[in-house]
C-alpha cells in the first residue's frame, strides 16, 4: 500500500522513532528546574538545538522550537513584522507560499500592514529581481520578505540565495519557510529567518523550528513567557524536540543518498504520464525541483474522484493544496502559475519509495483516469477531433445548414471538471472563429477553462460578471 | 531518588507511553487527508477528543486540542475575550493565577483594556462572593472572568462552582484553568471555557485542552487556520493527543483510590513538619486542597539552597511558583496570599509515591534546614529568644546602660533571606516599643519582613522609599 504523499507528512522515521522512546524517559520533566530530572532534561533539550541548529546552519541560541511549523511561521513572521514596525508596515510574500504564511499576510493586512505579492513564472518560480522590483514598487517602507525554498504543490524550488541578496541590498530580513525543503539540505543564502516543521521529514508531529539570525529585530508577540527565549511559549516538548533533531541528522544522510534515485523516478512519471494519458499537464519546474516531487493535471477529471480511485487502488496521494480539499477552492498555486488545476495530482515520495510500486502506479494511473472520466461523461479525445474536423473554417455544419457562430452553455451549479467538458462538447458545433460562452460558478473555471484554451490551442477572449456567476467567453481557433 | 514535584510535571504515565507508541504507526498522517492513512489519523483523533471530553465533561465539538497548556490559556483568554469585545474590555482574574493567565492580562492591559484581581485570603482562597464584587466594580462591562481550579503553588481550591454562579449571574463567561486538578476529577459548576494540560497528569508534553461551552462567543485570534475548529493552528500532534486522552483515563480510575493515601502523606508533611523544624510556615487551605501538594516556607533559609540541599540527598522538590527560580522575584501566589516567601519548598506528591519515601523526606529535613541556616548565618531560635529576654519592656540594656530605642540595619545589595537574619540578631538590641528600620532591595523583603513580625509578634509599621532600596520599619512588640 505505496504512500506516496510525504510532503504532506512522512511516516516517523525509525530514528526518530528511537529517540523519541529514549527521551520520554528522560525528557519528561521541566529543564528550567534545577533537580536532576530538571537537568537531564536541559541537557537533552540543549543537545537537541545544537544539533538541529547545525542542520538548519545557524547558530544554536538563533534556533527556537516551536510547536508546529505553521506556529513557526505565524510566529515568525509576526515577530519579525513587530521587530521592525518603526522601520515600516510592508510585507513581500511570493505568490505560491503556503497556506500559513498567507494567512500570516490577511493577519498582516487585517491590522493595518499592507501586502504585495511577487508574482511566479508558469513553473512557479519567481521571476531573477522579482523581490528587488516589489521592494522598489513597496506602497511604503518593507518590514519583512517571506520567501519558500521549494514549493509544496509543485515542487519548484526558489532563487532564495538570489532573494536573499536582493532583501539584504534594501536592508530588508529576508524569511524563508523550508519546510519543503530542509530534508535536502540547508538553506543556502543569507537569510534572515528560517522555519521548517520536523513531520514532513520524519520527525514527529508537534515541533517546528523557527531560526532567527542575531541582529535581526524580533519581538514576541502574545503574552509574555520566559520558555525558548520567549520567542515560543509553553512547557517544552522535549520528547519530540530531540526525535526531531535526531531524525533531521538521519534523514540528512539518507536523503543524499536518495536524492538521484528519487529523482529518477520522479523523472519517469514527469516523462510517461504525459504519454500515457491524453491530456495530462505536468507542472513545475522540471530541473530546479525537489527530487521527490511532481505534480499533474489531468484535463476532465474531477480531482477528488481520481484520488478516491487511487486510494481504493492502494496508493495515497494529494490534490496539489493542503486547501484544495478541505476548501474546495482551487489551488492559489496553480492558479498562480495560470496552469490547470483539474484533476490535479501531486506524487511526493518517501525516502525508501520502491521503483516497483512506481511502476506500478504507472500502470493503473491511465485506466484510472479513464475510468473517472468516463464516469463524468468527458469526450473521448476521439469525440473532440471528429467534433472540431467537421467543423471547417465556414459557417456551414455537417447536414449544410448554417451553424450558430455563438453559442452559450449554462454550466450554472455544476462543479469542475463539468464546465470544461460541457465547452469541450460544444466548441466543435461553432465555426472556427465562433464563440462558446460557458456560464459557470464554481471558481476552478476560472482557472481551468483558460487552461483548457491554452492546450487545444483555442482563444481565450476572458470573463465577465453574468446575471448569476460568471461567463467565461472561448473563440474556437482549430 | 524520589520526585516530588509532580504539580510541575508527572513523568510520563504506562498508559500514555503504550498509547503514544501505538499510535506512531497509526497517527502521523494528515487527518485531513481523504487516503486511509488520513483516514486512520482522522479515527484516532475524533477518539481521542471523545474520551478527553468525557473526563472534562464537555461535548466532543467543545473540545480543541492545543500544543500547551499554557497555548490554551493565552489563546482561550484572548479567544473569549476577542469574542466578546463588543459587550466589554474588563477582565477579572484572581491574584493567585497561573503567570500565564497574568501575563495573558497584562497583553489584554497593553492592548487598551482593563483587569481587575480578585483577592485571597491568608490560605489562598478568594472569598466567597469575590467574583461578583469585582464584577460589580468593574471599570466598565466585564467581558470575561478567569479562576483556577486548584493554586499550582499551594494547593489550594478555589469555589469555581460559587464563582460560575456569580459569573452566570452578570452574563459572564468564566473560564477556568484546571491544570492543576483535571487529573483529579472533573471541575464542578457551570464553567464556560476550560483549560488543562496534559504532562501535568502524566501525559505527554506538547498537549494542552480548551474547552469552549457551544454558545460562549468566542474569535479565535491571529492568521486563520482550518484546524482544531480554527482554534489551534498547525498540524495536529495525533499520537501525543491519543497518548494524553488515553492517560487521563487510566489516571482519574487510579486518582480515585490514591486521593485518600495522598492525602494522609501530604497531612504527615502538613503536620510534622512544624513540629521537626522551628520557623517553618506550612501555607495553604490544610482541607480545601489537592490531596498530594503541600507547601511551606522555612525562615532565614534561601529556597535555591535549601532545593539543591534536597537534590544532593535525592529529593526533587520545588519552589513554590515556577517564576520563581528563573525570575528571582518573590512567587506572586504568596505575595497575595501575604505569606513567608523565604526558603519555599513545593512537595507534590506523584501517584504511587511510597510512604517510605515521605518518611525519609521528614527524617532528613530537619537537618538539611539547619545546615542551610547555619551556613547563612542565622541565629538559632535560642539566641533569639535569649536576646528578646534580655531585652525588658525598659530601655536600659543588660549593662544597665541606656540602649538606642532606634536601630537602622543596612541590608542593600543583600538577597533574601540575609535582611530578615539581620533584622532577627537586632530586633533584642532595642527595647520593646523600640523600633527597627531594615534598608533593602531585595524585593522578597517586602513580604518577607512583615511575615517575619507577624511570626515573631512584632509590628510591622510598614516600608518607604528610601535613598536606595527601602525602608522596612519593624517595632519590637516581644
Amino acid at each position: 500500500m505505496p504512500y506516496f504523499d510525504a510532503a504532506s507528512s512522512a511516516p516517523l522515521h525509525p530514528v526518530a522513532r528511537q529517540a523519541l522512546l529514549a527521551a520520554l524517559d528522560e525528557g519528561w520533566a521541566d529543564p528550567a528546574r534545577l533537580y536532576r530530572e530538571g537537568r537531564r532534561a536541559r541537557l537533552l533539550l540543549d543537545a537537541a538545538r545544537e544539533a538541529a541548529a547545525e542542520a538548519v546552519g545557524c547558530r544554536p541560541d538563533e534556533l527556537t522550537f516551536t510547536s508546529s511549523g505553521t506556529r513557526a511561521l505565524h510566529d515568525g513572521i509576526a515577530g519579525a513584522l513587530a521587530g521592525r514596525r518603526r522601520a515600516g508596515r510592508h510585507l513581500v510574500v511570493s505568490a505560491v507560499e503556503h497556506s500559513a504564511v498567507l494567512h500570516a499576510a490577511a493577519a498582516h493586512e487585517a491590522g493595518g500592514g499592507t501586502v504585495s505579492e511577487v508574482p511566479v513564472d508558469s513553473t512557479g518560480r519567481i521571476a531573477p529581481g522579482g523581490y528587488a522590483a516589489a521592494l522598489r514598487d513597496a506602497p511604503g517602507p518593507t518590514a519583512l520578505a517571506a520567501l519558500q525554498s521549494a514549493n509544496h504543490e509543485v515542487g519548484t524550488r526558489q532563487p532564495v540565495a538570489e532573494a536573499a541578496a536582493e532583501c539584504a541590498e534594501a536592508g530588508v530580513p529576508l524569511l524563508v519557510d523550508a519546510a519543503q525543503s530542509l530534508a535536502w539540505g540547508a538553506v543556502a543564502g543569507d537569510w534572515s529567518l528560517l522555519t521548517a516543521s520536523a513531520h514532513k521529514w520524519g520527525g514527529p508531529s508537534g515541533v517546528g523550528l523557527l531560526a532567527v539570525r542575531k541582529g535581526v529585530r524580533f519581538a514576541a508577540h502574545g503574552p509574555a513567557d520566559e520558555r525558548e527565549s520567549g520567542r515560543a511559549p509553553g512547557f517544552e516538548n522535549i520528547p519530540a524536540v530531540v526525535a526531531a533533531a535526531a531524525s533531521l541528522r538521519a534523514v540528512r544522510e539518507e536523503s543524499a543518498a536518495e536524492a538521484e534515485r528519487l529523482r529518477e523516478l520522479v523523472d519517469r512519471i514527469r516523462t510517461r504520464v504525459p504519454r500515457l494519458i491524453p491530456d495530462v499537464e505536468v507542472v513545475g519546474d522540471p530541473e530546479r525541483r525537489l527530487p521527490h516531487l511532481v505534480t499533474f493535471s489531468c484535463l476532465y477529471v474531477d480531482g477528488e474522484t481520481l484520488l478516491h480511485e487511487l486510494d481504493r487502488a492502494g496508493f495515497s496521494v494529494s490534490s496539489g493544496s493542503s486547501c484544495t480539499s478541505s476548501t474546495l477552492t482551487p489551488s492559489h498555486v496553480l492558479r498562480a502559475m495560470g496552469v490547470l488545476s483539474e484533476g490535479n495530482v501531486r506524487v511526493s515520495l518517501p525516502l525508501g519509495t520502491l521503483e516497483e510500486d512506481v511502476e506500478r502506479f504507472l500502470g493503473l494511473l491511465p485506466d484510472v483516469v479513464r475510468r473517472v472520466r468516463g464516469q463524468l461523461g468527458a469526450p473521448e479525445q476521439d469525440e473532440e477531433v471528429a467534433a472540431r474536423s467537421a467543423a471547417p473554417a465556414a459557417v456551414s455544419g455537417p447536414g449544410g445548414e448554417e451553424r450558430e457562430d455563438e453559442l452559450v452553455v449554462d454550466s450554472l451549479g455544476k462543479l469542475c471538471p463539468i464546465p470544461v467538458i460541457e465547452l469541450a462538447k460544444v466548441i466543435g458545433d461553432v465555426p472556427v472563429g465562433g464563440l462558446v460562452t460557458v456560464l459557470a460558478d464554481d471558481e476552478a473555471a476560472r482557472l481551468d477553462i483558460p487552461a483548457w484554451c491554452a492546450m487545444r490551442g483555442h482563444e481565450y477572449v476572458g470573463e465577465r460578471p453574468a446575471d448569476r456567476g460568471t461567463a467565461y467567453r472561448v473563440r474556437r481557433r482549430a
